[in-house]
Order: structure tokens, then C-alpha cells, then sequence
């Protein structure tokens, strides 16, 4: 049996997530965490074999984002060895028996309701919006509340928690992903359509990202993400998180790589992997 | 009198960024807000004269930085008129009489627990970890619960709700920044020491951000951030937050901006600003 964390409660964006992840998979068993700190130390520690985490545009917090590059960078060997994209859908969700107009009071994660602003604005303009810590919290809220409230979530929390959808793709986007990685000890073998993460810092000068981006358009490599942040105090400047098309077999990809790793003042490699089909990009 | 707004309640670290801002300054008021798009849009209404809004490393949450980028981009023609960057420091707050010893429960908002995690370990290893929507709410939860809890948040809590520190400096990371911006109807002039914050997106194909880069390269004009986003569906791609050295007065930076506005397929300059003391990088 394979053990693979997630972000909880069930009912989440990230449950959801593992669920589209391991369909099809034998022996996977799902375990919710409270944090993204202790979900990583527990595939460091071998105790979760996997775990699957928001990478990109989550609306589960920037948080657990920033949590996750972080332990990435600097607390773990850990590496990349999936990437999946989900597209975000918002639902109002309510007990059996409950309808449309009877809602007064709609209750979900902040960041939910904000993402609904539009439809909240224009259906209850009066509704009292009662933010709460996770959609999950907001499911069983409503279910206790006796028949005024709905909460706004995914799909998921319906099953979960025995809710009707009142209606659905509530979100003021339509389209709506959410990028999530699985890590693990090991990333993937090369299947040909591959992506290849890396995580770098370079000397404090003009001119010194662009040397790097030099490397990359040298050896014809398209970068499908770039972001920087602030390094921690030991570093003193900023790291970039670059995403980059090939697996580290590829012959290209590994003379750029070995190049970028000569250029730059950290470096570390954190893994290739399947590239997701979605919308993506070449920078 | 000038109206300012930002993100509440009371407490918070936004609200020290507005206290640190105003200080000094004559007439302003400040106004708390809920959500960042409800306080940028009362900005673009003239209800308010400034917001402080979190744009990079925030405590108070990913999804405000999300916001404020996305309201910036896309939703209105606002500019980033000042920058300040706030040193995020964790306090233990109980009220008077408790003492260190009588800790058996520490509440707070998530990411600041996820903060103070070793100190919380080594500390309070048996403590009840209760997670709330905010530091003020943890600070108000505490004040209402009599006796064996403590919350972690910022110091202007300890102030805004008769909490006592019983310790100081307790987040991991001992240097941990904020930077906020305060966005307005018109950016600021020249002083010689200034920033400038555009957005931009690139034909999706290879080596475009690359060429973007060449033009800040040739004109000698340093980065100190970059941050590519999903765009949104309209524009079916991403798109990337540059920050300069330098003012749209500088001749340098005025030719620089033509060449990006005429090679990049959407651009929006978003203010330029005098550049805040700290940690900078040039890329």
C-alpha cells in the first residue's frame, strides 16, 4: 500500500486532486494533514510515500504554495514526480430540502466567496457572508445550521457531506485551474512530452537572470514558468523557480542544466516529470 | 481628509503597514476593509483616496497578492504610488495575569502557527493549536477565553485588545519581510531613487520573454522582481510583474518601456514610485 498525503479536509480542492490522481491507480490510501510543512517532513521521513500539493494559483492558500517551494529549496531532497491541473469549479451547495430562495446566509473559505463575488452580488445581494477556514469547515456549517445557509465549495463536498448543488460553476471565472505537484523520493522516468523544475539563485548584479535565460535560448529550451521570491536570510536575495519543456535525459536539457548550475550561485534540480495537458505556455 | 484603506480588521500587519505610512503625515483616516477587490474598487470609485495592499511575502494571505496583481492587470487604472516593506514579527499575546507557564492552548491564524512552528514545538509541545480566520480574531478568542491561551500575531494586537507580550521575535525565520504598495489614482514623481511596476504578456512562443529581457539588458536597467501569473481567460496566456530601478521620467527607462510596449502583445505600466530601503536584488 502506497500512503499519499493531501492537504485536508476531505471534500477539498486538494481531495479532489487526489482522487483524479490516483483513479485507475492500485493501492493508494489518502491521508489528510492540517499543514503542508508536516505532509512534506513525512515523505522526507518515508512515513507518506507521496504527497500531493498546489503549486500554482491555488485557491487553497498561497500559503501552502509558498510552504511548498520553500521546503522544496531548502528542507528537503525531495522531488517532482507528477503535475496535474484541475480546473476549479465553485458550487452552492445546501442540505436536501433547501432551495434557492431560501438562503440567507452563504458560508465558505474567503477566498471561495471571492471568487463568487459576482453571482453573490447579483442573487444575494442581502445574504450574510460568513467566512469560514476551509469549504470544508463551510459544509459542516450548513449541514448544522437547520436550512437557511449554503456554503460555496467544490463538487466533492457534496458527497462528502450528504449536500445538494443548488448550482454550479458559481465562479466569476469560468476558467479556473489550479496547478498541483505530487512529490516524492524519485521523480519520473522520461515519457517524451516532459517537464523539468528547477530552483536557482544567481549573484546580486545587473544582468545575471538574463545570463541564465541566455543558457536556456542557447540550447532552443522553452520555460513554461518563472517566479521569484524572496530567498531565506542564508541565501540573502531572491531564487527563481523556473519550469522548463524536456526531461533531465535529454541531451540539451542536461548541457543547459549543467551550464546553469556553473552560472548560477545555488542551484538544485527538482525533478522532470509527465508534462499536464492544459493551457500552457512558452516563455 | 484623506481616506485609507486596508485590510482589517484592526491588528493585523496591514494595519501596521498603514500606522508606519501615515506616521508623520497629516489627515488621513484610516478605513479597514474585508476584501482587497472591495477596497481597490472604492479606490477606483474615489471613495477612498489610497489602499495599502499586501503584494509580495504576505501573511495575510496569497490570495490577497493574487487580487491585487489581478485588480491592477486587468479590472483597473490604478498606479502604485509608494512601496513599504514591513518586518513581519511574531509575538506570543496573552492577557495580563497569564503567564508562559499557563499556556495550554495557542491560537492564531494558520500561517502565522505554520510560522512559529519551532518555537511551538520546543515550547508547547502538548498545546492545543486552535486555527482562526485571523491574528485579530485569535487576539479577540484569547481576550473571551479566561485564562490558558495565548495567541500569536503582530504587536499592534498586544495595543488594539489589552494583550501583554510574553514573548517576542518567536517565528522561525528571524528575518521575515512584507512589501506593501499603496495604490492610488496617480503614481509619484521623480526623487532620484525610484521604482517602476509594469505588466506585461509575450506571444507564446520561444525566447519571447527572453527578448523582453534583452531590452532592459541594453539600456542597462535593473530588475528586482519578476513574477509570472496565469492570465486571465482573455488573454489565454501569462503574464509577468517587472519591477525597475528607475522613474518613467529616466530617459533610459522612457526608451526602454517604448521598445517593451511595442514587443509585447499586452502591456500596462502600473506607477513608478520612490524605491523603499531594504534588501534589494538586481537581476
Amino acid at each position: 500500500m502506497k500512503r499519499i498525503g493531501f492537504l485536508g479536509p476531505k471534500g477539498t480542492f486538494s481531495h479532489e486532486a487526489v482522487k483524479k490522481y490516483t483513479v485507475g491507480k492500485e493501492g493508494f490510501v489518502e491521508c489528510d494533514f492540517n499543514t503542508i510543512q508536516d505532509m512534506i517532513l513525512s515523505v522526507h521521513n518515508s512515513k507518506l510515500s507521496e504527497a500531493i500539493v498546489p503549486i500554482e494559483n491555488s485557491l487553497e492558500g498561497g500559503s501552502a504554495i509558498s510552504n511548498t517551494l520553500d521546503m522544496l529549496a531548502f528542507d528537503t531532497d525531495l522531488k517532482i514526480k507528477a503535475e496535474l491541473i484541475l480546473k476549479v469549479e465553485q458550487n452552492l451547495l445546501a442540505p436536501e430540502g433547501v432551495e434557492l430562495s431560501d438562503i440567507e446566509c452563504i458560508i465558505s473559505h474567503p477566498q471561495a466567496l471571492g471568487q463568487c463575488r459576482k453571482f453573490i452580488d447579483q442573487n444575494y445581494p442581502q445574504a450574510l457572508l460568513k467566512p469560514v477556514l476551509s469549504t470544508a469547515k463551510a459544509a459542516m456549517d450548513v449541514v448544522s445550521s437547520g436550512g437557511k445557509c449554503a456554503a460555496i465549495g467544490p463538487l466533492s463536498l457534496a458527497e462528502e457531506y450528504g449536500l445538494k448543488v443548488l448550482k454550479s460553476g458559481i465562479q466569476d471565472n469560468l476558467i479556473n485551474e489550479t496547478r498541483f505537484v505530487v512529490i516524492s523520493h524519485d521523480d519520473s522516468d522520461r515519457t517524451g512530452c516532459d517537464k523539468t523544475s528547477i530552483v536557482f539563485s544567481t549573484e546580486n548584479e545587473p544582468g545575471s537572470l538574463y545570463g541564465i535565460l541566455d543558457i536556456f535560448n542557447l540550447w532552443d529550451i522553452n520555460l513554461t514558468r518563472i517566479e521569484s521570491r524572496p530567498a531565506k536570510i542564508q541565501l540573502g536575495r531572491y531564487i527563481f523557480f523556473v519550469d522548463l519543456e524536456g526531461h533531465r535525459e535529454d541531451d540539451d536539457l542536461k548541457d543547459a542544466l549543467t551550464m546553469v548550475k556553473r552560472k548560477a550561485s545555488f542551484y538544485k534540480f527538482l525533478g522532470s516529470y509527465p508534462a499536464a495537458v492544459s493551457r500552457e505556455m512558452s516563455l
